[in-house]
């Protein structure tokens, strides 16, 4: 078993020590948070103890760091854990800033710890399926792609000003899958984006509503739509069309069980949010650092990709600015 | 083109007259009906003309006759047809009397025009789809078949006393369905049925909910289930079990629009009773019609299947009144 | 019964006389086309006669008149039979280009007998169906769409020089599909486009993937995806984003038998092509048509609507020229 | 945390085992099993010690015993364990014998630990869903059912003869089922079974296909549909059908993508055997041990329910030798 600490005792940490405890590869021992009541009420759940950031850091016993702090903070924690000798799971995107995080690039790729940055998308069992039949030719060359990733309903409005914006957010998940799937360069973005949900989104200066399209090098067109409110939970679907035909991977629905009366045949809804929505994608994330920290396993996804996916935020944030294409720069 | 009368204005005379009018080889010419008001109204609406059914019989001219009357002088109009050199084209299950319909066997096997008992789920596009796939080997052997056959809502109650009984009325449908399906003889067959939906019905002593079990010689079985009342539109299913594999045909909707809110996903409902849901049906029906009478095609199905369907019907109500698997008789 | 006359012979003629021969309410009389013997040959199956489009037109029997040419013919065919005073049903988009069709605008505005303009999508039940669940208000206010129109196999590529281009042959159901749902003036356009299928396609400077933004003055927001080639078939769908929930209008199946084996549950393809895909709302149309001619009904689309659809299309290919979104011009 | 050892260190044992350490409030201690290898090899992988069943109902500190023997061991343990002291949570159906358990019913009914009898149909989400749907009136009252209960594939020949049968080995699911659905006393069964799959089981008077009725006092009846053999998985599925319409808890699918080609729409397989398809309904019973450790909760489901179900499998038998509706006896 491999000792770990969780840094970040909300909602994500949460989840994650949920995973990590259940784990019987791991041996959660510890949180850090700076609500110590909160940290300690968490730990004693789970048979752990609060500490510290710097003591969870510190300590040679533990091998592994689970950083789920706010997007500001996590570079920070994840650099000092990687400096102090542990492998760190850090959630997307690490940083919400481009420039911050290509500072750190060169650190991030010299020796040392592995740092898994997790896009839970890649764990999905739907969409991981979906990309592995479309390695395997099941439709021949991929020609385009379609991504819904609407949300259920938007967040609280104080959490727009330090969210990075609707692309850096939560397009963030879409730029990500789109080079998973398309696996080429891509090589421009278009992006219009709207508020028509809520004006408090508006106010800050922020959009709710917005569909873009990437282009890859050769001309593969991904097509991305994104919501702050559905009405109807939490709908993650994606659509492959290839010269052979099309591989789509649906939503997940609470149960199997329909009501069939009068008015129709009614389904189970879909799931309403993360934590159900990516439950086994949560768990797949917590087993893949378990790879890594007792079999040294590469992480599927690090620091790079967390710069690939802001890249393309920027570019959408330029291709809305100025109703223009925007070409991913060199230099971005 | 070849010239054809009606004889009954009622629901199914109408159906099966707005077929005839729209096939292109079809000269739909007269209908007949003890109700001269009705008939009329009916052939102007389609450029025909009412007429007595002897004058409809009698006339050279017509080449095949459609009888829509009521059960009871449905096997008369047909005897009377067929002798004048009609071919006929007659609604199932020609009578509800089984010994009656022995007695007019060896006539109907004897020469003279072609006599067409029309049963409509074998022209059903689903079920005819779920039959070929079966004999084509999709699904290897064939193990059993579950048949559900439920109605949208109970009859008048005026009708049951002249129905003939659910076995002879509705299950013969089913009864038929399986022979068809399961192509090899049927040796027994078990039924447990009550009166569930309406007293009335159980007032004159039939029942309205229904589940019946046949064997075939080699042991293959087949469950069917009805009940009067869905709640919820007609419900017509079949499901094949082999060796390999399952084949369903499930039930078609109104049209393939959903919708997603917070109570789930709401498809639209089913079809709501036979004239819609056998739309397609009927209208191949009225085709064979047109191929028999122009290309001299036998039926597909004839009076020797209203017999066997009735022998069916009949042990069913042997079987309900004993408890006891009943078996079909030689003589029967 | 209204008598008409068709124009055209071709594959679009030939669906529309089976309709028009199918259709209680209409005389279908005659067939005009330049190939005398393929005219002839189609009368004589429906008991018409062939004729030249002179002599349809000038017949005074004849009250409405089919166009059912090529693109190139169909504008000046409707002119001719209207200013004869027959009401005319011609299929989109009545020209390919923008400029002859505004010069006629005035003339269409005129007093004179109807022209339909017939976009097929507006006639289907599953469409019209998400369009009036839509208005009433089911899912809250409209926020986005989706549209994917994708064919199964791409054109001869003889036909791909006189088609107009991707957006003016094939996005053009889009554009007005997009117009009659959202309901208000759509301002802007954005499109890429690509061609991944057929590079004779690219030889002669069109594309076969297309993914376009339209975004409405208040900002709301319609994706389209085409291609040319699908593989399964004729994928048709709409999707309705709203402030409360979705509607979804689906593909239609051929049947609805599935196949249950190893391999999972294997449900039936989706119709392969426009005539059975779009089967009802061609007999749909047609009523349409006899509306207008019996009880004086106005088109529900008309040359304006067609010059709708050529002002999207002429934008996204000025879109596609610049990558940058196009504004709809006034004069445009 | 509740300590706890299990009985048997077979494929159930295993199952139990994993739910049971992955459990934060079990401490899972102890596996004893015949086979000394087998046993310690599963402790040590979940950090357990292997062994006699005499030691682990001895240790005061095990307050938990869970028994996944074979059938005919199962009572005799479950007896020891109780008369020990300890809760037990036992694989259904206790005991083949239905003369055996009535003669231990009245110690289970006397003062001392919970039993309790694990039906995993009834943790089954899907299901529960379903019963709590009915149970709060979205369909009326209930007027029949219909279970379906089909193996991927036959057990091995060598297991037929200590099986105790299809209908006590098999079956014996469905009557529990049907029992906790109809929630009124099954009155008569009615059940034709053969032999179709495999010989090898015919060889040993045992049958692999059966249809079954059962009818309530009341005259509400049930379908139950077995089959040793799909061909495409684990087959399990529920309908109700009520006086306004139809609850249906369907198939889980092994995930959401389905491919699109020119052979139709191809969803996931379903889940192929109850570990993968039951797995969520395992979990909740370990949790409901759980519960009745820590909480004193009484057991959801307990001897007298096996006792209900075998009489119910034994009249069926009955049935079959007779070809007869079989009456529950009152002394049965």
């Amino acid at each position: 078993m491999k000792r770990i600490g969780v840094v970040g005792a909300g909602r994500m940490g949460h989840l994650h020590i949920a995973n990590a405890a259940a784990n019987p590869r791991l041996d959660f021992a510890y949180v850090a948070d700076k609500d110590i009541g909160r940290a300690t009420e968490l730990a004693n759940r789970y048979g752990a103890r609060a500490c510290s950031v710097e003591a969870l850091i510190q300590d040679p016993a533990v091998q592994g760091v689970i950083v789920a702090t706010s997007s500001d903070a996590a570079l920070d924690v994840t650099l000092s854990a990687r400096r102090a000798g542990k492998s760190v799971f850090v959630e997307k995107p690490l940083s919400l800033s481009l420039e911050t995080l290509r500072q750190t690039a060169a650190e991030f790729a010299g020796p040392g710890p592995a740092v898994f940055v997790a896009f839970n998308r890649r764990f999905d069992p739907g969409f991981a399926t979906l990309r592995s039949r479309l390695r395997a030719g099941e439709i021949g060359a991929l020609e385009s792609l379609h991504i819904v990733n609407h949300d259920p309903a938007p967040p609280a409005a104080s959490f727009i000003p330090r969210s990075g914006g609707l692309f850096r957010d939560f397009t963030i998940h879409d730029f990500d899958t789109a080079a998973w799937l398309l696996d080429e360069p891509i090589a421009e973005v278009f992006a219009w984006a709207t508020c028509l949900i809520d004006p408090a989104i508006a106010a800050f200066g922020d959009v709710d509503t917005a569909k873009l399209i990437l282009k890859t090098k050769t001309g593969r067109l991904c097509l991305i739509s994104n919501s702050r409110r559905t009405g109807y939970g939490y709908d993650q679907r994606i659509e492959a069309f290839g010269a052979r035909g099309a591989l789509r991977a649906e939503n997940l629905h609470r149960d199997t069980v329909s009501l069939w009366n009068d008015a129709g045949a009614a389904g189970a809804p879909i799931h309403y949010a993360f934590p159900d929505r990516y439950a086994e994608a949560y768990r797949l994330e917590m087993d893949h650092f378990a790879d890594i920290l007792t079999s040294g396993e590469r992480p599927r996804t690090g620091p790079a990709d967390a710069i690939s996916a802001l890249r393309l935020a920027e570019a959408a944030g330029r291709a809305l600015a100025s109703g223009q294409a925007a070409r991913l720069l060199a230099g971005e």
